[in-house]
Protein backbone atom coordinates (compact mmCIF):
# COMPACT_ATOMS: atom_id res chain seq x y z
CA UNK A 1 0.00 0.00 0.00
CA UNK A 2 1.60 3.48 -0.64
CA UNK A 3 0.05 6.03 1.12
CA UNK A 4 -0.55 9.62 -0.70
CA UNK A 5 1.43 11.68 1.31
CA UNK A 6 -0.34 15.30 2.48
CA UNK A 7 -0.41 17.81 -0.15
CA UNK A 8 2.40 19.84 1.53
CA UNK A 9 5.09 17.09 1.83
CA UNK A 10 7.63 17.41 -1.32
CA UNK A 11 9.39 14.73 -0.56
CA UNK A 12 8.78 11.42 2.10
CA UNK A 13 10.75 12.05 5.16
CA UNK A 14 11.25 8.52 5.46
CA UNK A 15 13.82 9.62 2.36
CA UNK A 16 14.64 12.81 3.18
CA UNK A 17 15.30 12.62 6.82
CA UNK A 18 17.08 9.22 6.76
CA UNK A 19 21.02 8.61 7.12
CA UNK A 20 22.44 7.89 4.64
CA UNK A 21 26.33 6.87 3.49
CA UNK A 22 27.94 10.30 4.11
CA UNK A 23 25.37 12.07 6.58
CA UNK A 24 26.86 14.64 8.40
CA UNK A 25 24.70 15.62 11.53
CA UNK A 26 26.82 18.88 11.45
CA UNK A 27 24.85 19.55 7.91
CA UNK A 28 21.42 19.62 9.12
CA UNK A 29 19.71 22.82 10.25
CA UNK A 30 17.28 21.83 13.78
CA UNK A 31 14.88 24.79 12.76
CA UNK A 32 14.45 23.39 9.20
CA UNK A 33 11.32 21.84 8.02
CA UNK A 34 12.85 19.28 5.36
CA UNK A 35 10.41 18.36 2.89
CA UNK A 36 7.28 20.05 4.25
CA UNK A 37 6.47 22.97 1.86
CA UNK A 38 3.65 24.37 4.59
CA UNK A 39 3.79 26.82 7.61
CA UNK A 40 2.76 25.63 11.14
CA UNK A 41 -0.59 26.47 11.01
CA UNK A 42 -0.65 23.33 8.30
CA UNK A 43 1.41 21.68 9.95
CA UNK A 44 -0.58 21.19 12.97
CA UNK A 45 -4.04 20.47 10.39
CA UNK A 46 -1.73 17.61 8.74
CA UNK A 47 -1.17 16.23 12.28
CA UNK A 48 -4.80 16.01 13.53
CA UNK A 49 -5.65 13.87 10.85
CA UNK A 50 -2.29 11.97 10.18
CA UNK A 51 -3.39 11.01 13.88
CA UNK A 52 -6.92 9.94 12.73
CA UNK A 53 -4.95 7.39 10.21
CA UNK A 54 -2.29 6.10 12.97
CA UNK A 55 -5.42 5.39 15.05
CA UNK A 56 -7.06 3.18 12.31
CA UNK A 57 -3.30 1.27 11.62
CA UNK A 58 -2.72 1.04 15.40
CA UNK A 59 -5.86 -1.26 15.39
CA UNK A 60 -5.31 -2.99 13.13
CA UNK A 61 -1.49 -3.88 13.90
CA UNK A 62 -3.07 -4.86 17.23
CA UNK A 63 -6.25 -6.96 15.74
CA UNK A 64 -3.51 -8.66 13.66
CA UNK A 65 -1.63 -9.87 16.25
CA UNK A 66 -5.03 -11.25 17.96
CA UNK A 67 -6.85 -12.96 15.91
CA UNK A 68 -4.84 -13.80 14.12
CA UNK A 69 -0.62 -15.19 13.93
CA UNK A 70 0.71 -11.84 13.23
CA UNK A 71 4.05 -11.52 14.62
CA UNK A 72 4.60 -8.00 13.34
CA UNK A 73 5.40 -4.85 16.23
CA UNK A 74 6.99 -1.65 15.78
CA UNK A 75 9.78 -0.22 18.02
CA UNK A 76 9.98 3.27 17.83
CA UNK A 77 13.61 4.61 19.53
CA UNK A 78 13.75 8.43 20.82
CA UNK A 79 16.79 9.65 21.51
CA UNK A 80 18.15 13.61 21.83
CA UNK A 81 19.48 16.22 24.01
CA UNK A 82 17.63 17.60 26.68
CA UNK A 83 14.62 19.33 25.87
CA UNK A 84 14.78 18.17 22.58
CA UNK A 85 11.04 17.47 22.75
CA UNK A 86 10.59 13.27 23.17
CA UNK A 87 7.93 13.84 25.73
CA UNK A 88 6.07 15.44 23.32
CA UNK A 89 6.42 13.12 20.81
CA UNK A 90 4.74 10.46 22.87
CA UNK A 91 1.79 12.67 24.20
CA UNK A 92 0.95 14.04 20.82
CA UNK A 93 1.78 11.64 18.42
CA UNK A 94 2.09 8.42 20.29
CA UNK A 95 -0.60 9.92 22.25
CA UNK A 96 -3.41 9.96 19.87
CA UNK A 97 -3.45 5.75 19.60
CA UNK A 98 -5.41 3.55 21.85
CA UNK A 99 -3.28 3.51 25.08
CA UNK A 100 -4.01 -0.49 24.96
CA UNK A 101 -1.62 -0.57 22.01
CA UNK A 102 1.64 1.08 23.14
CA UNK A 103 4.12 0.30 25.26
CA UNK A 104 5.93 3.32 26.53
CA UNK A 105 9.89 2.73 28.34
CA UNK A 106 11.30 6.04 29.73
CA UNK A 107 14.75 4.57 30.54
CA UNK A 108 16.77 6.65 33.08
CA UNK A 109 20.47 6.42 34.84
CA UNK A 110 20.62 2.44 35.31
CA UNK A 111 19.83 0.85 38.40
CA UNK A 112 22.38 -1.12 40.67
CA UNK A 113 20.42 -4.52 39.45
CA UNK A 114 20.61 -3.13 35.75
CA UNK A 115 24.27 -2.50 36.15
CA UNK A 116 24.49 -6.17 37.14
CA UNK A 117 23.81 -7.25 33.74
CA UNK A 118 24.88 -6.54 30.12
CA UNK A 119 23.82 -3.33 29.19
CA UNK A 120 20.64 -4.93 26.68
CA UNK A 121 19.48 -6.83 29.34
CA UNK A 122 16.89 -3.84 30.53
CA UNK A 123 16.36 -3.35 26.60
CA UNK A 124 15.35 -6.72 25.95
CA UNK A 125 12.52 -6.32 29.49
CA UNK A 126 10.83 -4.02 27.53
CA UNK A 127 10.27 -4.57 23.62
CA UNK A 128 6.96 -4.45 22.25
CA UNK A 129 5.55 -7.80 22.01
CA UNK A 130 3.08 -8.76 19.02
CA UNK A 131 0.83 -6.20 17.74
CA UNK A 132 2.48 -3.84 19.84
CA UNK A 133 3.98 -0.25 19.37
CA UNK A 134 6.74 -0.17 21.70
CA UNK A 135 8.38 3.35 22.29
CA UNK A 136 11.77 4.23 23.87
CA UNK A 137 12.45 7.80 25.68
CA UNK A 138 16.25 6.81 25.52
CA UNK A 139 17.55 3.70 25.10
CA UNK A 140 20.30 1.37 24.47
CA UNK A 141 22.16 4.16 22.73
CA UNK A 142 22.76 5.87 25.57
CA UNK A 143 25.42 3.56 26.78
CA UNK A 144 27.23 4.65 23.39
CA UNK A 145 26.37 8.13 24.15
CA UNK A 146 27.19 9.33 27.21
CA UNK A 147 29.06 5.99 27.47
CA UNK A 148 31.47 7.49 25.96
CA UNK A 149 31.43 11.26 26.04
CA UNK A 150 31.60 10.35 29.95
CA UNK A 151 33.99 7.77 29.47
CA UNK A 152 31.93 5.44 31.88
CA UNK A 153 33.19 2.61 29.46
CA UNK A 154 36.51 2.06 28.02
CA UNK A 155 36.76 2.38 23.68
CA UNK A 156 36.99 -0.94 23.26
CA UNK A 157 33.70 -1.82 25.13
CA UNK A 158 32.21 0.98 23.45
CA UNK A 159 33.02 -0.87 20.12
CA UNK A 160 31.35 -4.03 21.48
CA UNK A 161 28.70 -2.72 21.95
CA UNK A 162 27.74 -1.14 18.80
CA UNK A 163 28.68 -4.39 17.20
CA UNK A 164 26.15 -6.14 20.05
CA UNK A 165 23.52 -3.49 18.94
CA UNK A 166 23.30 -4.38 15.26
CA UNK A 167 23.52 -8.03 16.49
CA UNK A 168 20.31 -7.26 18.54
CA UNK A 169 18.55 -5.05 16.29
CA UNK A 170 18.97 -7.49 13.31
CA UNK A 171 17.44 -10.25 15.79
CA UNK A 172 14.59 -8.73 16.73
CA UNK A 173 14.06 -7.13 13.38
CA UNK A 174 13.88 -10.91 11.97
CA UNK A 175 11.56 -11.70 14.59
CA UNK A 176 8.79 -9.20 13.33
CA UNK A 177 9.90 -5.84 14.99
CA UNK A 178 10.24 -2.91 12.44
CA UNK A 179 12.38 -0.16 14.45
CA UNK A 180 12.55 3.36 13.66
CA UNK A 181 15.14 5.54 15.14
CA UNK A 182 14.93 8.83 15.52
CA UNK A 183 17.27 11.86 16.43
CA UNK A 184 15.60 14.81 17.60
CA UNK A 185 18.16 17.14 16.55
CA UNK A 186 17.86 21.04 18.28
CA UNK A 187 20.56 23.61 18.09
CA UNK A 188 22.54 25.23 20.95
CA UNK A 189 20.26 28.25 21.19
CA UNK A 190 16.91 26.54 20.99
CA UNK A 191 17.96 24.29 24.34
CA UNK A 192 19.45 27.28 26.38
CA UNK A 193 15.91 28.82 25.20
CA UNK A 194 13.99 25.79 26.41
CA UNK A 195 15.64 24.86 29.85
CA UNK A 196 15.23 28.70 30.68
CA UNK A 197 11.85 28.51 30.42
CA UNK A 198 11.83 25.73 32.58
CA UNK A 199 13.40 27.69 34.83
CA UNK A 200 11.38 30.69 34.59
CA UNK A 201 7.81 28.74 35.42
CA UNK A 202 7.13 27.39 38.67
CA UNK A 203 4.68 24.99 36.87
CA UNK A 204 8.20 23.58 34.78
CA UNK A 205 10.85 23.48 37.65
CA UNK A 206 10.22 19.80 38.31
CA UNK A 207 11.63 19.15 34.75
CA UNK A 208 14.71 21.13 35.21
CA UNK A 209 17.56 19.34 36.33
CA UNK A 210 21.05 21.17 37.74
CA UNK A 211 22.33 18.28 35.45
CA UNK A 212 21.11 19.55 32.47
CA UNK A 213 23.77 22.05 32.11
CA UNK A 214 26.38 20.06 32.90
CA UNK A 215 25.78 18.05 30.24
CA UNK A 216 25.13 21.12 27.78
CA UNK A 217 28.65 22.24 28.27
CA UNK A 218 29.94 18.97 26.53
CA UNK A 219 27.70 19.95 23.42
CA UNK A 220 30.34 19.23 20.91
CA UNK A 221 31.14 15.71 22.36
CA UNK A 222 27.24 14.78 22.18
CA UNK A 223 27.42 15.93 18.76
CA UNK A 224 30.31 13.94 17.90
CA UNK A 225 29.27 11.12 19.27
CA UNK A 226 26.19 11.38 17.76
CA UNK A 227 27.59 11.31 14.27
CA UNK A 228 29.65 8.33 15.34
CA UNK A 229 26.52 6.42 16.28
CA UNK A 230 25.05 7.03 13.34
CA UNK A 231 28.17 5.51 10.95
CA UNK A 232 28.21 2.35 13.06
CA UNK A 233 24.80 1.24 13.38
CA UNK A 234 22.29 3.08 10.43
CA UNK A 235 21.34 0.07 8.79
CA UNK A 236 18.82 -1.46 6.41
CA UNK A 237 16.99 -3.19 9.17
CA UNK A 238 16.98 -0.55 11.42
CA UNK A 239 17.94 3.00 9.89
CA UNK A 240 18.33 6.41 11.34
CA UNK A 241 16.38 9.28 10.67
CA UNK A 242 17.29 12.97 12.22
CA UNK A 243 14.31 15.20 12.41
CA UNK A 244 15.27 19.11 12.73
CA UNK A 245 13.24 20.03 16.11
CA UNK A 246 13.78 23.74 16.88
CA UNK A 247 10.38 23.33 15.70
CA UNK A 248 7.94 21.45 17.61
CA UNK A 249 5.24 21.01 15.64
CA UNK A 250 7.51 20.33 11.93
CA UNK A 251 9.47 17.14 14.49
CA UNK A 252 6.12 15.79 15.51
CA UNK A 253 5.06 16.31 11.90
CA UNK A 254 7.82 14.42 10.56
CA UNK A 255 7.88 11.57 13.36
CA UNK A 256 4.21 10.96 12.82
CA UNK A 257 5.13 10.70 8.98
CA UNK A 258 7.62 8.59 9.13
CA UNK A 259 5.47 6.00 11.97
CA UNK A 260 2.59 6.24 9.17
CA UNK A 261 5.10 5.06 6.44
CA UNK A 262 6.49 2.15 8.87
CA UNK A 263 2.53 0.87 9.54
CA UNK A 264 1.92 1.33 5.94
CA UNK A 265 4.72 -0.89 4.84
CA UNK A 266 3.65 -3.85 7.54
CA UNK A 267 -0.02 -3.32 5.87
CA UNK A 268 -1.83 -5.41 9.18
CA UNK A 269 -5.35 -6.65 7.87
CA UNK A 270 -7.92 -7.97 10.00
CA UNK A 271 -7.62 -11.63 11.12
CA UNK A 272 -9.90 -13.89 9.54
CA UNK A 273 -12.83 -15.39 12.04
CA UNK A 274 -11.36 -18.68 13.56
CA UNK A 275 -14.80 -19.87 14.69
CA UNK A 276 -18.19 -20.58 12.53
CA UNK A 277 -19.55 -17.19 12.29
CA UNK A 278 -23.05 -18.46 11.73
CA UNK A 279 -23.13 -20.60 13.89
CA UNK A 280 -21.99 -18.18 16.32
CA UNK A 281 -24.87 -15.81 15.46
CA UNK A 282 -27.24 -18.45 16.41
CA UNK A 283 -25.81 -20.37 19.31
CA UNK A 284 -26.02 -16.26 20.54
CA UNK A 285 -29.42 -15.50 19.01
CA UNK A 286 -30.71 -18.51 21.11
CA UNK A 287 -29.78 -16.57 24.21
CA UNK B 1 -10.20 21.98 46.52
CA UNK B 2 -14.11 21.08 45.70
CA UNK B 3 -14.64 21.29 41.89
CA UNK B 4 -17.45 22.86 40.43
CA UNK B 5 -19.38 20.15 38.52
CA UNK B 6 -20.64 20.24 34.95
CA UNK B 7 -23.96 22.29 34.91
CA UNK B 8 -25.83 19.01 34.17
CA UNK B 9 -24.83 16.76 37.04
CA UNK B 10 -27.50 17.25 39.51
CA UNK B 11 -25.27 14.61 41.68
CA UNK B 12 -22.10 14.15 42.27
CA UNK B 13 -21.56 10.42 40.66
CA UNK B 14 -19.04 9.86 43.37
CA UNK B 15 -21.76 10.05 46.41
CA UNK B 16 -24.82 8.46 43.63
CA UNK B 17 -22.92 6.19 41.82
CA UNK B 18 -21.53 4.66 45.18
CA UNK B 19 -21.99 1.22 46.56
CA UNK B 20 -23.12 1.78 50.21
CA UNK B 21 -25.57 0.15 52.56
CA UNK B 22 -28.24 -2.15 51.35
CA UNK B 23 -27.31 -1.64 47.79
CA UNK B 24 -28.74 -4.06 45.12
CA UNK B 25 -27.53 -4.75 41.95
CA UNK B 26 -30.97 -5.89 40.52
CA UNK B 27 -31.87 -2.53 41.42
CA UNK B 28 -29.60 -0.03 38.81
CA UNK B 29 -31.32 0.47 35.67
CA UNK B 30 -28.17 -0.17 32.93
CA UNK B 31 -30.05 2.51 30.60
CA UNK B 32 -29.81 4.96 33.37
CA UNK B 33 -27.85 8.15 33.12
CA UNK B 34 -27.56 8.75 37.10
CA UNK B 35 -27.12 12.41 38.43
CA UNK B 36 -26.78 13.73 34.84
CA UNK B 37 -29.44 15.96 33.71
CA UNK B 38 -28.40 16.13 29.32
CA UNK B 39 -28.61 14.71 26.83
CA UNK B 40 -25.93 12.28 24.81
CA UNK B 41 -24.77 15.75 23.32
CA UNK B 42 -24.40 17.72 26.21
CA UNK B 43 -22.43 14.86 27.69
CA UNK B 44 -19.68 14.75 25.08
CA UNK B 45 -18.74 18.22 25.16
CA UNK B 46 -18.73 17.51 28.96
CA UNK B 47 -16.57 14.46 28.22
CA UNK B 48 -14.02 16.81 26.27
CA UNK B 49 -14.12 19.50 28.82
CA UNK B 50 -13.34 17.38 31.33
CA UNK B 51 -10.29 15.87 29.28
CA UNK B 52 -8.76 18.69 29.61
CA UNK B 53 -8.66 19.00 33.55
CA UNK B 54 -8.10 15.60 33.98
CA UNK B 55 -4.62 16.12 31.91
CA UNK B 56 -3.73 18.66 34.20
CA UNK B 57 -4.82 16.90 37.27
CA UNK B 58 -2.52 14.09 36.32
CA UNK B 59 0.47 16.13 35.14
CA UNK B 60 0.54 17.94 38.76
CA UNK B 61 0.33 14.38 39.86
CA UNK B 62 3.21 13.15 38.40
CA UNK B 63 4.87 16.01 38.63
CA UNK B 64 4.72 15.81 42.54
CA UNK B 65 6.17 12.73 42.74
CA UNK B 66 9.18 14.16 40.76
CA UNK B 67 10.45 16.82 41.64
CA UNK B 68 8.81 16.31 45.23
CA UNK B 69 8.68 13.43 47.41
CA UNK B 70 4.66 12.76 47.21
CA UNK B 71 3.67 8.76 47.06
CA UNK B 72 0.43 9.62 45.50
CA UNK B 73 -1.06 7.49 43.05
CA UNK B 74 -4.57 6.27 41.71
CA UNK B 75 -5.63 2.73 40.60
CA UNK B 76 -8.93 2.72 38.69
CA UNK B 77 -10.05 -0.86 38.62
CA UNK B 78 -12.53 -1.88 35.90
CA UNK B 79 -14.60 -4.85 35.97
CA UNK B 80 -17.91 -5.64 33.99
CA UNK B 81 -19.51 -8.57 32.02
CA UNK B 82 -18.29 -9.09 28.27
CA UNK B 83 -18.72 -5.98 25.88
CA UNK B 84 -19.84 -3.45 29.01
CA UNK B 85 -17.07 -0.98 27.40
CA UNK B 86 -14.05 -1.30 29.81
CA UNK B 87 -12.15 -0.93 26.39
CA UNK B 88 -13.82 2.33 25.61
CA UNK B 89 -13.28 3.98 28.92
CA UNK B 90 -9.29 2.91 28.36
CA UNK B 91 -8.99 4.66 25.00
CA UNK B 92 -11.27 7.49 25.74
CA UNK B 93 -11.47 8.31 29.62
CA UNK B 94 -7.67 7.24 30.38
CA UNK B 95 -6.52 7.57 26.56
CA UNK B 96 -7.16 11.46 27.03
CA UNK B 97 -4.24 11.96 29.04
CA UNK B 98 0.02 11.93 28.94
CA UNK B 99 0.49 8.25 28.41
CA UNK B 100 3.74 8.49 30.23
CA UNK B 101 1.73 8.65 33.39
CA UNK B 102 -0.56 6.11 32.59
CA UNK B 103 0.39 2.05 33.47
CA UNK B 104 -2.64 0.07 31.95
CA UNK B 105 -2.82 -3.74 32.56
CA UNK B 106 -5.46 -5.87 31.20
CA UNK B 107 -5.50 -8.95 33.15
CA UNK B 108 -6.49 -12.16 31.01
CA UNK B 109 -6.74 -15.90 31.78
CA UNK B 110 -3.86 -16.50 34.59
CA UNK B 111 -0.76 -17.90 32.79
CA UNK B 112 1.09 -20.92 34.44
CA UNK B 113 3.72 -19.20 36.24
CA UNK B 114 1.05 -16.80 37.47
CA UNK B 115 -0.89 -19.45 39.17
CA UNK B 116 2.23 -21.06 41.01
CA UNK B 117 1.61 -18.23 42.95
CA UNK B 118 -1.12 -16.81 45.42
CA UNK B 119 -3.72 -14.79 43.09
CA UNK B 120 -2.14 -11.22 44.16
CA UNK B 121 1.13 -11.50 43.03
CA UNK B 122 0.53 -10.82 39.19
CA UNK B 123 -1.55 -7.96 40.80
CA UNK B 124 1.44 -6.94 42.69
CA UNK B 125 3.78 -6.47 40.21
CA UNK B 126 1.41 -3.82 38.17
CA UNK B 127 0.64 -1.61 41.21
CA UNK B 128 1.32 1.63 39.97
CA UNK B 129 4.22 3.65 41.40
CA UNK B 130 4.48 7.23 43.08
CA UNK B 131 2.26 10.25 40.71
CA UNK B 132 1.20 7.48 38.07
CA UNK B 133 -2.71 6.03 37.18
CA UNK B 134 -2.86 2.56 36.93
CA UNK B 135 -5.80 1.19 35.03
CA UNK B 136 -6.86 -2.55 35.80
CA UNK B 137 -8.79 -3.73 32.98
CA UNK B 138 -10.22 -6.66 34.77
CA UNK B 139 -8.51 -7.47 37.90
CA UNK B 140 -7.90 -9.33 40.89
CA UNK B 141 -12.01 -9.53 41.40
CA UNK B 142 -11.75 -12.35 38.69
CA UNK B 143 -10.59 -14.73 41.13
CA UNK B 144 -13.78 -13.92 43.01
CA UNK B 145 -16.32 -13.98 40.01
CA UNK B 146 -15.15 -16.49 37.74
CA UNK B 147 -13.45 -18.11 40.21
CA UNK B 148 -16.64 -18.84 42.08
CA UNK B 149 -19.25 -19.14 39.38
CA UNK B 150 -16.92 -21.83 37.49
CA UNK B 151 -16.15 -23.16 40.38
CA UNK B 152 -12.76 -22.75 40.20
CA UNK B 153 -11.48 -22.82 43.79
CA UNK B 154 -13.82 -23.67 46.65
CA UNK B 155 -16.30 -21.78 48.87
CA UNK B 156 -13.43 -21.61 51.77
CA UNK B 157 -10.49 -20.39 49.18
CA UNK B 158 -13.26 -17.57 47.76
CA UNK B 159 -14.28 -16.35 51.32
CA UNK B 160 -10.24 -16.23 52.08
CA UNK B 161 -9.47 -14.81 48.91
CA UNK B 162 -12.32 -11.80 50.31
CA UNK B 163 -10.09 -11.27 53.52
CA UNK B 164 -6.86 -11.18 51.46
CA UNK B 165 -8.09 -8.42 48.89
CA UNK B 166 -9.39 -6.10 51.80
CA UNK B 167 -6.24 -6.68 53.45
CA UNK B 168 -4.25 -5.69 50.49
CA UNK B 169 -6.37 -2.99 49.20
CA UNK B 170 -5.89 -1.53 53.01
CA UNK B 171 -2.00 -1.93 52.66
CA UNK B 172 -1.86 -0.59 49.14
CA UNK B 173 -4.05 2.42 50.00
CA UNK B 174 -1.82 3.10 53.82
CA UNK B 175 1.33 3.19 51.64
CA UNK B 176 -0.65 6.30 48.96
CA UNK B 177 -2.33 4.84 46.42
CA UNK B 178 -5.85 5.85 46.06
CA UNK B 179 -8.40 3.25 44.97
CA UNK B 180 -11.63 3.57 42.28
CA UNK B 181 -13.14 0.60 41.72
CA UNK B 182 -15.84 0.57 39.33
CA UNK B 183 -18.28 -2.00 37.90
CA UNK B 184 -19.33 -0.96 34.31
CA UNK B 185 -23.85 -2.51 34.59
CA UNK B 186 -24.51 -3.02 30.99
CA UNK B 187 -28.26 -5.09 30.33
CA UNK B 188 -28.31 -8.66 29.26
CA UNK B 189 -30.31 -7.31 26.23
CA UNK B 190 -27.45 -4.66 25.11
CA UNK B 191 -24.46 -7.15 25.91
CA UNK B 192 -26.83 -9.67 23.04
CA UNK B 193 -26.95 -6.59 20.59
CA UNK B 194 -23.34 -5.83 21.15
CA UNK B 195 -21.98 -9.36 20.99
CA UNK B 196 -24.17 -9.97 17.27
CA UNK B 197 -22.34 -6.22 15.59
CA UNK B 198 -18.74 -8.19 16.60
CA UNK B 199 -20.48 -11.38 14.87
CA UNK B 200 -21.65 -8.94 11.69
CA UNK B 201 -19.00 -6.67 11.13
CA UNK B 202 -15.34 -8.83 9.80
CA UNK B 203 -13.49 -6.10 11.37
CA UNK B 204 -14.93 -6.72 14.58
CA UNK B 205 -14.75 -10.61 14.60
CA UNK B 206 -11.43 -10.93 16.47
CA UNK B 207 -13.39 -9.09 19.48
CA UNK B 208 -15.43 -11.98 19.74
CA UNK B 209 -14.62 -15.34 21.07
CA UNK B 210 -16.76 -18.34 21.93
CA UNK B 211 -16.39 -18.21 25.16
CA UNK B 212 -18.34 -15.32 25.06
CA UNK B 213 -21.31 -17.06 24.94
CA UNK B 214 -21.06 -19.54 27.47
CA UNK B 215 -20.17 -16.84 29.80
CA UNK B 216 -23.15 -14.91 28.94
CA UNK B 217 -25.31 -18.14 29.89
CA UNK B 218 -24.21 -18.17 32.95
CA UNK B 219 -25.53 -14.25 33.54
CA UNK B 220 -27.71 -14.63 37.04
CA UNK B 221 -24.71 -16.19 38.70
CA UNK B 222 -21.99 -13.44 37.58
CA UNK B 223 -25.01 -11.06 38.96
CA UNK B 224 -25.13 -12.59 42.21
CA UNK B 225 -21.11 -13.03 42.41
CA UNK B 226 -21.28 -8.96 41.91
CA UNK B 227 -23.22 -8.50 44.62
CA UNK B 228 -21.49 -10.44 46.38
CA UNK B 229 -18.20 -8.83 45.74
CA UNK B 230 -19.83 -5.51 46.65
CA UNK B 231 -20.96 -6.74 50.00
CA UNK B 232 -17.85 -8.09 50.60
CA UNK B 233 -15.17 -5.43 49.56
CA UNK B 234 -16.80 -2.04 49.63
CA UNK B 235 -15.07 -0.24 51.99
CA UNK B 236 -14.03 3.25 52.83
CA UNK B 237 -10.87 3.32 51.40
CA UNK B 238 -11.67 1.05 48.15
CA UNK B 239 -15.24 2.21 47.58
CA UNK B 240 -16.89 0.27 44.66
CA UNK B 241 -18.97 2.28 42.29
CA UNK B 242 -21.66 0.76 39.66
CA UNK B 243 -21.87 2.97 36.68
CA UNK B 244 -25.14 2.12 33.73
CA UNK B 245 -23.28 1.36 30.72
CA UNK B 246 -26.05 0.75 27.93
CA UNK B 247 -25.28 4.34 27.18
CA UNK B 248 -21.28 4.54 26.50
CA UNK B 249 -21.45 8.17 26.68
CA UNK B 250 -22.97 8.43 30.05
CA UNK B 251 -20.29 5.24 31.81
CA UNK B 252 -17.51 7.30 30.20
CA UNK B 253 -19.27 10.79 31.58
CA UNK B 254 -19.42 8.87 34.59
CA UNK B 255 -16.17 7.10 35.17
CA UNK B 256 -14.37 10.49 33.52
CA UNK B 257 -15.97 12.37 36.90
CA UNK B 258 -15.00 9.60 39.37
CA UNK B 259 -11.73 10.38 38.29
CA UNK B 260 -11.58 13.71 38.42
CA UNK B 261 -13.39 13.74 42.15
CA UNK B 262 -9.82 11.23 43.24
CA UNK B 263 -7.94 13.56 41.41
CA UNK B 264 -8.86 16.62 43.62
CA UNK B 265 -9.36 14.60 46.44
CA UNK B 266 -5.23 14.37 46.46
CA UNK B 267 -4.91 17.96 45.30
CA UNK B 268 -1.31 17.62 43.82
CA UNK B 269 0.57 20.57 43.91
CA UNK B 270 4.02 21.72 41.61
CA UNK B 271 6.79 20.29 43.42
CA UNK B 272 9.20 23.17 44.90
CA UNK B 273 12.60 23.24 42.86
CA UNK B 274 15.48 21.53 44.89
CA UNK B 275 18.43 23.84 43.93
CA UNK B 276 19.24 27.54 43.59
CA UNK B 277 16.86 28.66 40.80
CA UNK B 278 19.01 32.35 40.29
CA UNK B 279 22.04 30.59 40.44
CA UNK B 280 21.03 27.71 37.71
CA UNK B 281 20.03 30.42 35.54
CA UNK B 282 23.60 31.93 35.89
CA UNK B 283 24.79 28.85 35.10
CA UNK B 284 22.77 28.21 32.30
CA UNK B 285 23.17 31.52 30.66
CA UNK B 286 26.92 31.15 31.06
CA UNK B 287 26.78 28.36 27.92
Amino acid sequence: MTRTTQPSWTAEPATCLRVTDGFRLADVDPRATTGFDGDKETGEVALKSGLVELSHLQERLFAASRGGDSRDSVLLVLQAMDSAGKGGIVRHVVGGVDPQGVLITSFKKPTPLELEHDFLWRIERRLPGAGMIGVFDRSHYEDVLVGKVRALATPDEIERRFSAINDFERRIAQHGTRILKVMLHISYEEQRERLMERLDRTDKHWKYNPGDVDERQLWPEYQDAYQTVFERTATDIAPWYVVPADRKWFARLAVQELLLNVLEGINPQWPVAQFDVAEEKQRLAAT
